[in-house]
């Protein structure tokens, strides 16, 4: 088949090549699936291919399959699996949490918060609440990305039924201090629910969304090594969501659709994978992202590390002098290494980067910007590589 | 893995018992994928895991292979990839066409039609609807399962927004008179949108939803031998309609979130590959239905057919006298025979069938009813084995 044909190339460039030079450092992006998961997911789709919903052995089957999935989630985040449903992806679970959430209880509120650093899939549901008879605030950040926790204080009120906050940008990594929002949602309104947006920190440290005080959180499985088209969102078991898409019922009536089993499943072992070893990831992935701003400071001039010392190191944006952004990606390109301007979302639209916008840097620098993204697979011998790369290109095309 | 160690159990199962007798008569359910499907996904998992909006080849070579997707599902509908926009399956491409219709077009009127049979993921479409101030008419159906167009014309008026009807029943098989609905709604109202649910309908024959006067169409992928959790919706480039969830833009602003590439790769080869022999599949189907038919008729006593003469040979609804469904669904699941009792969406309910009862069919007729759902991999020997089995269980299990 025609897949097989491209397959078959690739592995005999492989061959011939040693191996194909590609460092990819645009994680947050997008990762590559493990290979166990792709594996895995191709048995699914020929063995385990009932319908979850059929009440024969082979749709008890599959149920059971997602079962095992649901579980390896809700393990990671110290949850039941009661409290587990699987969406289409982040987006989706963030619309679900949100519209979900203020469809269910209308009583609760009008005013709604969130910050203005959030990825479009919570920045464009606040718009349309906006546009249906919400208030909204949108709290600040300071230069490091950080929510402006006296804003917040200030903005909440009795009228407030749900503050959306991500936990780590998308753009720059910046890490925001959830248990301080909590304890502030608790003094000012306790009948406040908290959505957090986790698709960049799942996977990457150890989130306990009871003890945290999250009632909502958003994960996606293609963050971590998992598939496409596959996320979750996590409702406390305290708090009543209503589905935005309707049907048959499935998902405990919160999510109708025939469930994607293949994907649910490679969600669960990525998670099962990642999971295993996390901390030992987070140093490792720590160590690159050090190695790389030592490096970069010390062979390329005139250059702003944008994202804060203290920022997930999974993600490493910076802005260099005199340059676009967009022209140094397509450099770096050619020599087979793979990053981003701002996020791969609004990547395609020319706009300036919100994130950047907000923490208050100048257009010159928000144009000068790019991320860097990481993933435990890659190796400091990359960073080595993209360095040299950067030397070689950057005096090339800095304009002045 | 854990996944590969299941594999190679059944792998072996399968050299030592020659072939695992399984006769899955549930394709309506859903289907297993193609292998080259299965095939396919792998490598797009493994190599092409770029994220379409990512600026660099590793997302140029993403978004590719999501057009050829695009393409061969456009060219199966003689439209334009510009119509076709990929969602998380049909659920949510009957949520998105209904929905995302209305909002677009708020000044349509305030009254919409379906029919009693349609899916339940447009009927609690239609429920959300109607708590949204909407006027809403269900379209009575004949003892064949087919909509009463005099109804239709007398309930189209200049308020009428929208008109969604399936175009083959889930349960029983009965094809909607298309043609003569749009005649009735050209001349009633031009300007009401006709939404046709077509899951079961696509891959089964050709379907020009332009020439046919369909305005929206939806259509799965996991019911053509593809992958689960993905299917697409067609919208008429002169059709207006908005998102239904928020967030980066992807698929020109109308689905937002990342693309499921594997699956929509999946779902573009399966459609393929279907497409490619839909002619012969449907007499195939066509002659297993007839002689399945035939032989029940010869063989069983007391059984009521209830899919009609001219029904998709796809599907085949029948009743067996003093029988309880559910029962002997498990009875022939223990020859591994696969079948359901109504939809595989409500068969966890204990619900009697809502087409059936639309249909004007006793309550006892509809517990003694099943389905068994083809597909043109199954064989006439699965017939003869099938009917054998149901000739050695119906005097075992019936009551009285």
């Amino acid at each position: 088949m025609r897949g097989m044909i491209r397959e078959q190339e690739i592995i005999k460039e492989y061959e011939e090549n040693g191996k194909v030079q590609e460092v990819y450092l645009d994680n947050s992006a997008t990762t590559r699936p493990y290979d166990e998961v792709a594996e895995y997911m191709n048995y699914i789709n020929k063995f385990i291919y009932g319908n979850p919903s059929s009440l024969h052995k082979k749709g008890i089957e599959a149920e059971k399959m997602m079962k095992k999935a649901r579980q390896s989630i809700a393990d990671t985040l110290g949850a039941s699996p009661k409290e587990i449903f699987f969406t289409s992806g982040g987006t989706e679970s963030n619309n679900l949490a949100i519209i979900g959430y203020l469809r269910a209880n209308p009583r609760k509120g009008k005013h709604v918060i969130t910050s203005k650093i959030e990825h479009p899939s919570v920045l464009e549901v606040f718009k349309f609440l906006e546009e249906n008879g919400y208030n909204v605030d949108y709290i600040d950040v300071d230069k490091n990305g950080i929510i402006d926790l006296e804003m917040l204080k200030k903005k909440i009120s009795k009228e407030t039924a749900l503050i959306s906050i991500m936990y780590v940008n998308n753009e720059i990594g910046s890490i925001q201090p959830i248990d301080e929002i909590v304890k502030i949602r608790n003094t000012c309104n306790k009948e406040t629910v908290f959505h957090v947006d986790g698709v960049q920190a799942f996977g990457k440290f150890k989130i306990n969304p009871a003890k945290s005080g999250i009632d909502l959180l958003t994960i996606s499985s293609h963050k971590i090594h998992g598939p496409k088209g596959v996320g979750a969102l996590y409702v406390n078991e305290k708090v009543r969501i209503k589905p935005i898409i309707f049907g048959g019922g499935q998902e405990t009536l919160i999510r109708s659709g025939t469930e994607n089993l293949a994907g649910i499943c490679g969600f669960g072992l990525a998670c099962e994978i990642c999971n295993e070893n996390i901390n030992a990831n987070w140093s490792k992935v720590l160590e690159i992202n050090k190695y790389f701003r030592n490096k970069l400071k010390e062979n390329i001039k005139d250059i702003i590390i944008i994202s804060p010392e203290d920022a997930s190191p999974y993600i490493l944006n910076v802005s260099f002098k005199n340059i676009k952004g967009e022209v140094l990606l397509h450099h770096l390109e050619e020599k087979e290494i793979y990053i981003s301007t701002g996020s791969a979302c609004s990547s395609r639209k020319s706009k300036r980067s919100h994130v950047l916008q907000a923490m208050g840097l100048s257009g010159d620098i928000i144009d000068g910007s790019v991320r860097f993204s990481f993933s435990e697979i890659n190796t400091l011998e990359e960073i080595d590589y993209t360095v040299d790369a950067l030397k070689e290109i950057i005096p090339k095309i800095r304009f002045k």
